[in-house]
């Protein structure tokens, strides 16, 4: 990061080395590309909706007190959680310098989606531990939550080519609907997925009494009984033993296929926004269902 | 905060609760006055100062887990610290918004100083438990830590009103030297100043390892057998004794008076910083002594 102190560079170092998969950054610059080609702000606005994203990994390992996160140690875990805070802080400032210069709807888009972001988290804590939330509460969450920045960097890149009011829609819908089902599937590893694959602990949205898309299925589905066992496992929190007997209850119930099926829907939902959308590299890429 | 969820307007009530002294959004307006007058705008820069203040103090209570401040409880200890945190963010996303619109080289310094700030606070970690801190180090962490919001409120203030170039760079020497005052300030009483007046628990920089001016200035004039005295105090952190025994030694060898001092030079450089700028009520009351 030029100009900035050694100090800084050195942090900026350390998160860059467990850098992740730039989905924001990716759908953002094919947005531009599907709506007529890229620009140095393109660039600007990728990074920008990244490091939001980072922020938000750094803070969430403060107070998780994560020590890893994509196979590297958390900047909180080797500077401690004072210089962690104030990193993420730092780095939010530097997202408002890189905003100076941008077309004040973009700029006012990037910030929308930075507060969309924090008040899905917020809401989010809000409903730990009711077991009652319903699936368009857990949406609306996500929506906020994870879909926030996908929609704004696909609405940004749209714009920052110079697309139309219509066209820069179509792109904020393909990105809200992919944030949803990527935010449904990430949920849905936190159950069922391997951490040897997905690189992240399972259960954790357990152990926080979050409850995702297949326990609200599973809730909504079960008879009474079951309903009231789920329940008492869920309140327990009684780790590994617990989520199996969980994932049996889960795959009886047709929740986790119920689940798959619901993040589809909106992969669909994402494709058909675009459909009338170019027919370049751009669009092609973002329509490619293997890569959803 | 019009727009805003009930549970994000529910938390800028709580931490609103805890108003403090407003010295930021004061010499940002003041400023403006002292140039020319008001505009909406030196509202929006006004608020904009005071709020990436207030972020880190709700992040500052997080990592130090503070219950009270300003007599009232802390976001942290009322909603936890995962939604502490989220709620600074939100509000660094709620600051990027109201810099939208304002003026490219006003963004740009409001961007600047949310930087330094936390840059001059993640300086002075990396120097915890270094005796050896020079008061010229010293000067630099604060400038940025503390005074680069004074510098940049008194900045923007002046450019809003129409300020030319000199006359800002005269309101931001003001600020900056004003904002190295108030620090110098701050740090005396966490030494010598009285809960019960300054609203804040006493000796919490000798807890953080942390060297001041009176200290700097202590650890270079003793004589051999006192440093290392005063290093074995400040290395044991023995609270309440080991404080008494050091306020002794500060007084003996002028250190108090030196720190006092120094604030008063910075308070001259500062009021003759503005000496040529207008003469009307915002210059005048920023030369007001008493207030400073």
């Amino acid at each position: 990061m030029s100009g900035c102190s050694e100090l800084v560079s050195g942090m900026a170092a350390s998160v860059n080395a467990g850098r992740g998969k730039m989905i924001r950054p990716g759908v953002a610059l094919l947005s531009g590309l599907a709506c007529g080609g890229l620009t140095e702000n393109h660039i600007r606005a990728a990074a920008i909706f990244e490091m939001i994203h980072n922020v938000s990994l750094l803070h969430d390992d403060v107070v998780d007190e994560g020590k890893s996160r994509r196979g590297v140690s958390t900047l909180n875990s080797i500077c401690g959680n004072e210089s962690a805070v104030l990193f993420g802080d730092f780095l939010l400032g530097r997202v408002m310098q890189m905003c100076v210069g941008l077309d004040k709807r973009v700029a006012d888009i990037i910030a929308l989606s930075a507060m969309r972001t924090c008040e899905g988290e917020l809401r989010q804590i809000a409903q730990r531990g009711n077991w009652s939330l319903s699936e368009a509460e857990y949406i609306e969450i996500i929506t906020g939550k994870t879909a926030a920045l996908f929609e704004g960097a696909c609405a940004t890149g749209a714009m920052l080519a110079g697309a139309g009011e219509s066209t820069a829609q179509a792109l904020a819908a393909y990105g809200r609907n992919t944030g949803i089902a990527f935010q449904i599937t990430d949920d849905l590893l936190d159950l069922v997925g391997e951490q040897d694959k997905t690189g992240k602990p399972v259960g954790s949205d357990l152990d926080n009494s979050k409850l995702t898309l297949p326990l609200i299925h599973l809730l909504k589905t079960a008879g009474e009984a079951d309903k009231q066992r789920v329940k008492q496992i869920l309140s327990r929190q009684n780790g590994d033993a617990g989520r199996m007997g969980l994932i049996e209850k889960l795959n009886a119930c047709g929740s986790i296929e119920y689940a798959k099926k619901r993040a589809e829907e909106f992969v669909e939902r994402a494709i058909t926004a675009i459909a009338g959308v170019g027919d370049n590299s751009g669009s092609g890429r973002l329509s490619r269902r293997q890569d959803l």
